[in-house]
């Protein structure tokens, strides 16, 4: 059994309700978002729309749970070690299992993540900070539009690595080859040019200090789907916890372009 | 006849005796070391050593001054609009056609220009500051040591271009397909950090102006290669005179590794 498969099925069976970061190593995690039918065909034109913070894996068919081009007896209802639960655009849960809940004309999307670019950074002697230091990553808040759709509409959410200018280049390099999980920078340098008004707070995430000679680069954020979802407000919604991601059968290294 | 073999032959005739930038679009042009052969192996290995300010499209066979594999009918002791002669290290004269100095122990070595890759920016929608302001491209020495071979040995000579962070990452990725015309930048953002004490004052060619958000990109340039000659003081040396490069009949498109 592949370490995805087994770290599903320890979910699945509430042995474990954590964190994926680590776990699985190799493996493509994605980020999970279920809703209505009604509203799909709107956030499908949101992803689409806006590729570089929402770039879609999979989208489901409607009332699909297994989504088995993901992964072998996979099952979205149990295998994410925690879920969060919306009703009007309100968390009112955070369940370990969402089988008791899941309605048939729920439509699932899963998004890249950028732990499979971290992956390659890592692999090619990158200091990938909020890794090194054991904190999650810091994620803002800017001031760039993204394209809305229907209801679906926020401003751009970006994580933030800081790097030296020739690892900079180098992690640039990297992340372009995998426009699947947000690919290359949007910004490097002046936190203000992007509507970030302190580096040191993030809005999301573990702040992480810039040593010196370091320039912020910033990628765009699944996190900002989440937003979009905010403004839409539908009547139901499931997505992950922050953190307890979706670990498919996919490989990271296949994710790359060239 | 392609544009690349009437600029040769009218360079070859005396017709024209200027600059090669903006003639012959699309194709590649190259910065030309003639030395003699005693020199060449140390010279072939310091382009070896350092690819990235030095990158090698053609050693010639000794006294071969034809260099068949770039172009047809190419005379290079008379197809370059303007040269350079060096005797002990000393400029000694700037002729518009070298046949009557030619030896037969010489050994021509032909180096990627930054030319093919401004192409592919131009062709991006990016704006080439110097070039959009009728300059020379300003050109700096650095701090940075390159791996010296032989008497030949130099610290890494630069270009600069200024671009704002996003454009900035686009050139990244558009000139990381072009390893042969010197690839990705080595460095952004701080002069200092590369020794480059007033960036408003290059050491060769043109200043140009960094308007308001934009950053600094620096990219190895051949001009290196001059510098590693001055140190090793040949006998006797020809080069092509700046900016007056040897425009062959390869295509720059061709140049892209992916």
């Amino acid at each position: 059994m592949s370490a995805a498969q087994d770290f599903r099925l320890r979910a699945r069976a509430g042995l474990y309700d954590g964190h994926s970061t680590g776990h699985a190593k190799g493996f493509v995690q994605g980020n999970v978002v279920m809703l209505p039918s009604k509203l799909a065909d709107d956030f499908l034109l949101y992803c689409q729309r806006n590729p570089k913070p929402c770039p879609l894996l999979v989208r489901g068919e409607i009332g699909d749970y297994r989504l088995s081009t993901l992964g072998e007896d996979l099952d979205v209802r149990s295998d994410i070690p925690r879920y969060r639960v919306f009703q009007d655009g309100q968390l009112i849960g955070e369940p370990t299992d969402i089988r008791d809940i899941w309605r048939d004309d729920l439509v699932v999307f899963v998004l890249g993540c950028s732990f499979s670019f971290e992956e390659a950074l890592l692999a090619d002697g990158l200091d990938v900070r909020h890794i090194s230091l054991g904190r999650n990553c810091p994620m803002y808040r800017t001031s760039l539009p993204t394209a809305s759709a229907g209801r679906f509409g926020a401003k751009l959410v970006v994580t933030m690595r800081p790097f030296r200018p020739q690892d900079a280049i180098r992690a640039i390099q990297i992340t372009s080859r995998y426009p699947q999980v947000h690919g290359a920078p949007i910004h490097f340098g002046d936190p203000a040019a992007i509507g970030i008004g302190d580096i040191a707070r993030p809005d999301f995430g573990d702040a992480v200090p810039l040593e010196a000679g370091e320039v912020p680069v910033f990628w765009a954020c699944g996190v900002t789907s989440q937003a979009a979802i905010e403004t839409a407000r539908p009547e139901f919604c499931i997505t992950h916890a922050p953190g307890c991601m979706l670990v498919t059968d996919w490989l990271n290294t296949r994710l790359a372009v060239v």
